[in-house]
């Protein structure tokens, strides 16, 4: 079943382990096991939670919820909603007493990152974080090259407002490179983000 | 129409203003608007943001999607879902670079304030934050009365505690009385929960 968010963004429903472990693999290595950024992120913050390093959520899906069936000694049941656009990003929580906030997007392109992923909100989201003196980022994945990349929200604000004042709608890869932190793959946990912060901010 | 989380709590439709001026009040005074706990802490929030206080939100209510319908040129409709319990609190956000989490309950009791309306994620979760030196509360609400309260997380799970080791399944009146702040209504913000927390953590 394929559907398209109200953004017009294709959604990909996940491929679980199992349904997984059934397809023929040509390259098998632990970078290339079907999993998605959410993924990997929600692996990481199970970790930073279990090892008592960071306790980081990511927030449910916003849902307008327009008509409930309520069948006796059942549980009820949404018989109608809309996917909604979130006014937040989507990870947020603690690390060591500060307030830690976050948007993880992938492209398929290989030179630039697209400023669409983003929408104003998450944007007017991240300034006011910043101003407040919350710990803000964005998680950038190129996913035909596996290659995970930590901006700070301070240079997306820029490649922003370059946008909005006529400028190019996306961040080259150059940029991202000289800006960003690039963050390695590894297993547990997978996206390390925490360890980008420590450096970034002496925490 | 009525339905019933599947917690067994029923679920209360909010009235609109529209409603509920058609209605004669007896005593039509500011208190008594019809809104609910999450209505005030909506504004009150709302106020912090557009005043540049603090980055307070409520999170979405989580809900597992099960069957999506995509009708051509038009959204995404959400056909069967149910809701889910929450893993963590409802609200967190920033105010001057320190996470704030907090959880707000209700009673229609006079004289204690059942702890059912918690349950061991949410317990969990707070004691989590905590730890990490995050400013983790919850606002209790006796709704009879009018009176809200501001309980840092350390105290309700000690009463917590007490209950898992056989004691009372609530806190008592004049406990709160003692542990907790109350924090008069106002007009804007609603809840000025930002000022206890200036005074309890000296920000």
């Amino acid at each position: 079943m394929n559907f398209n968010y109200p953004n017009g963004k294709r959604y990909i429903p996940k491929v679980s382990e199992t349904e997984f472990k059934g397809k023929k693999q040509s390259n098998p290595s632990y970078s290339n096991r079907g999993m998605t950024l959410e993924d990997d992120l929600n692996d990481t913050n199970e970790y930073y939670r279990e090892r008592n390093i960071a306790v980081i959520h990511k927030k449910p899906t916003p849902v307008q919820i327009v008509k409930v069936d309520y069948p006796k000694r059942s549980a009820a049941v949404i018989k109608e909603a809309y996917f909604k656009q979130a006014s937040t990003t989507d990870y947020n929580g603690v690390y060591k007493g500060k307030y830690i906030d976050f948007e993880a997007k992938e492209t398929i392109n290989t030179t630039s990152f697209p400023l669409k992923n983003f929408h104003q909100h998450q944007i007017d989201h991240m300034q006011e974080v910043v101003s407040h003196g919350g710990i803000c980022f964005v998680i950038l994945r190129f996913s035909k090259q596996e290659q995970v990349y930590f901006l700070q929200a301070t240079h997306l604000l820029f490649f922003w407002e370059r946008m909005k004042n006529g400028g190019r709608k996306s961040i080259t890869k150059e940029e991202i490179e000289q800006n960003a932190d690039f963050i390695p793959l590894g297993f547990r946990p997978r996206i390390d983000y925490i360890k980008i912060i420590d450096t970034l901010f002496h925490l």
